[in-house]
């Protein structure tokens, strides 16, 4: 296609906000438009009925899209975990571009997803035909992909603060990342948990440790971006009462002799042409609003002891918006880079 | 029973805001304990695993609780429209003080009733003995009652802030009444509308007009209190993202001739004695943070134009925290009236 | 200039919320660039030094500004009230397209403005070359209009949920206007009233009345756009806990007759091709979420007995982002509209 | 004093926070009232002008307090630090019972007090005489103690969550403590850092590492309470976007060989006869709700690996009212048990 070329998006999954907000990234990009939208739930009504927004796209079920995936060169699944294995592989029959932003390809290795998940996956034979669409890291790997996984909201925020480090094989084994996540990452859906009256004015931790699914998606990318580092994830999410956003508070170890300007130039040199990455001065200290309704990731360092700087201990601090750069602005991004066309295009 | 009694209450519905409320209260009120809680969802557990609270009472269920009517002096009665009815008639028959806080027996005429919930009452013939126990108003019926009606948390707000207009005929026949809840008044409950995701930074008007079940509750009051004067309630009331809280604006017009200095007094010997009302002087409006957390009703009054200080316009705000005073507190003071406690004992 | 032209801005008091939210919009309108910004408390610094944001442009002095106005084609002065006055007859002489935030110029008539300001209008010759930049209202004034009055946010909510009443004669005499502003309406200051812990979780109405200065610009818009009506405005604004967005909800009377379908279908045919007006269905209330984030004013209309469609009183209620549409997004929509390009252009 | 007594207070910087939490609860007190409230900004003024409560007292200067020690039988100092050094030398010497709620008297040593303060203690001899009012620690010293330095916010959710372990010898050298604090824990005052549209929807991290002061106060108690232990504390305090509460996520090591159920058995026995001390059952994690607007710390237990339940890595959550338990509500529980009272009373 040329550049001046308009495609057009199917979204399996509409009515989620991660469907939402991509329907709004879209209304902005100059050469992306809707084809479809899907809703199992909706179905026959239209998007600005079950939404409070303008834009008037009549809602189909998932089997009526399958039959016209053809009207479409791009397809973003917006499906609830487990949902979106059966419709990828209608997706890849009919030869159009999936990018999935559930958890059912994130992970290359599928006994790694049945120990996550605890459920069998049932097209294992199509995880090593994805590429796992952490924009920054895999970029090479993403031109021209067909299958892309985009990665989730919280593994996001943790591999992109701490990539340079693990590249550079200077990050301790044990990492803790203490994370605070916008309730917007529950999803959409009735759940006394995620009520106004029981978050608001509350903050709460939860699946702390070993224990959250996304751990897994951390290790995959910092453990083998140098060798196969046995890194361990202590992982902390916590609910914050906002609507959306991720901070992680990371505690790493560098080793000795590492000075705080060494990794200063790293992270510099890493992201120098990253348009979406945001690195802080000294000083600095990552904050929501670096982020929030953008599809920026900003990361801050900062040495444990300022009375000895180049120390040993750090902490690392990342914020994004977790339903753009943790979602649907990361998918677009994978898009834009899939098909050719400028990295930034309806992100800015 | 004696001063220094020591009485038990029942709470049937106890894992709702109300009950939780309730809970919270008996506390801290030195002459009230609990005897027994229900809960039809959570029944067996403890109400220490259904709330992060520290109160480890056992619950029973509504069935099991009516067999045990003689344990409790009071049974409050948290349970949704149209439940009472049965467990009330229960109530009644073992003789026990019934505090009702739900809409069931809160309108005298069955038949105004059932225009507004649509649905047909099954206990017409208790309707007359139940009290409504708006304290500030009906104080002299709430005495040695054994049936109170705890009025709704809307008409709480509207009705005190315009008592004593009414009562002296100064009323003017429309009134607008612009209602701004906090979310805890839906109820405790998994429902996509009273999520935060879908709440938070976001004010939403709804049931605007004459429509809202609550106008009934006000035109009880408001238009009874100095014969039947037709006042017409145009009830607007908005979802407030805060989780507690009734700011009530209201529109109202009074005769020609009657100053400002006039209403000021009407309110101030109407009120004079009333340890829960918080009459602000002239310059300042009634808000939120005048009652949240408190059993107080704060009301405001100023007239539209300052040019024209005696003009027959005015804004009467009126602020109320919708789960104390709109609901458990204004429940237990019924109950301390009813008994002959201290008014304000356990509110303060 | 060509239609590729890029032009550039200069922003006069850049590190407010309105100077902000421009340089936001900007990043992403692809024919306007930033040309200097200016900032008296914190010129010499970058402006990424004083928001959380990444745009490292530098802070200069306003006096360093005027000798630069050549370098820009359009000046969007973002100064506190009576702070433009000065500054606009340097940029009027420089010749340059000035776009005023303030409320220094938006008043025809210096009596109407010295009344409600308090203050004399040191330059009321200007007045008269104003365009009062309501896009929708006055938007063949605005085409090559080299002066323009950003509307206030307030009056903006008001006079687009209103104007169609207005214009058609159709709109009664007292309009009873209950709005809820966002605190970023206060502006960014030091000050205890807009602290957080003040404002969160409270509501408070403020200047109630007929005492607020946005009171004037309803009466120049509404009062004029069909012969000189004197309808008359009790304005309610109320501060409410969310970071951006106002909500009207306005009490209007109709003439008897005029039924519920003209009045819908005289909304349609006023705003039939407008972008960034989005009318709701019956049944359907304009909430913040259909605004924030966008340049959108959402407007929805109800009859205020549902048993009388057609009866003469109704509840309008708008709603828009008061730093959008209510203040940079239609500052940019009044450049797009004076400088002849797509009118959306940087705001979808 | 008999047990009936009504003891009189004295709170000088009544109008902050601190102060108006304080007068609330003294208000539910049956054996405590208000003898004089200072203020240095509103002195002339009713408290009722300042803050939005019914409280109708009457605001002097501390100098005029002074004259007036002999009226009250304790002193509640919520003074800014370093202002109640001299007013404490004051109330020495007029024999009234002095609570300090500011930082000046925390530490036990001078040279402490002057590196995290920078400044030179200007009265380092009534250092000694100072008891530090952690009461769950240091509940004998309190009895009869005359002089009574109340604990910081941060250090006592940090504190009372790590006691148990600290004093059995079994915390870890490292200690990472990630610290979410209310913004009410910034105090009462005009800074745009912590008005509403920079705070709201936003979390962010601020003197993270071990440069915060409050280190000093966790050092004092956490080292101490078992030898000299050189517990390190890496401190990350972060404003959350709610107006009350502390939520301190902490990351710690037990010795090889203690397992849960011994590190259990110590919290339920080292908190077993605790009012306001809330253990929570495996599986729940400490939330802001169940502690706000109470007097009470909950206090959870996680390993950090499920697989390896008897695994030295702990996460201990703790979580408080940072104006109750953390300020005022423990000032009142060092009256109570400074004079003898029930030590909950007023407090539930």
């Amino acid at each position: 296609m040329s550049q001046q070329a308009v495609y057009k998006a199917g979204i399996a999954g509409a009515t989620g906000y991660t469907g939402y907000e991509l329907i709004r990234l879209i209304q902005r990009h100059p050469q992306l438009e809707i084809g479809w939208l899907t809703s199992e739930n909706s179905a026959g009504k239209r998007f600005s009925n079950v939404f409070d927004a303008p834009w008037d796209y009549p809602l189909i079920r998932l089997e009526d899209a399958l039959s016209r995936a053809a009207e479409v060169d791009v397809v973003f699944l917006c499906l609830p975990h487990a949902a979106s294995i059966g419709p990828v592989k209608a997706f890849v029959e009919a030869g159009v571009l999936a990018i999935d932003l559930s958890a059912d390809f994130r992970l290359i290795d599928s006994a790694i997803y049945e120990k996550w998940y605890q459920t069998t996956h049932t097209a294992p034979e199509l995880l090593n035909q994805f590429v796992y669409g952490l924009c920054e890291v895999y970029r090479e790997q993403i031109r021209n992909a067909r299958l892309i996984a985009n990665p989730g909201c919280y593994p996001t925020s943790v591999n992109l603060g701490l990539y340079p480090l693990a590249k550079a094989g200077w990050l301790g084994e044990r990492v803790i990342v203490d994370s605070k996540s916008g309730i917007s990452g529950a999803g959409r859906k009735a759940d006394l948990k995620y009520s106004f009256a029981e978050t608001n004015e509350n903050m709460t931790p939860y699946n702390v440790g070993m224990r959250h699914r996304h751990i897994a998606e951390m290790e995959q990318v910092l453990n083998r971006v140098n060798g196969h580092k046995p890194h361990r994830f202590v992982f902390s999410p916590h609910l914050l009462p906002v609507t959306r956003g991720i901070l992680s508070t990371m505690y790493v170890d560098v080793p000795e002799g590492v000075t705080q300007s060494q990794i200063r130039d790293l992270y510099a040199e890493t992201y120098a042409n990253e348009p979406f990455i945001h690195l802080l001065p000294a000083g600095q200290m990552a904050s929501l609003r670096h982020t929030v309704h953008s599809n920026r990731c900003a990361i801050s360092i900062t040495p444990v002891d300022p009375a000895q700087p180049d120390g040993t201990e750090y902490i690392i601090a990342s914020s994004e918006d977790n339903l753009i750069k943790g979602a649907s602005g990361q998918a677009l991004q994978n898009f834009n880079i899939a098909v050719g066309l400028e990295e930034t295009m309806g992100l800015l």
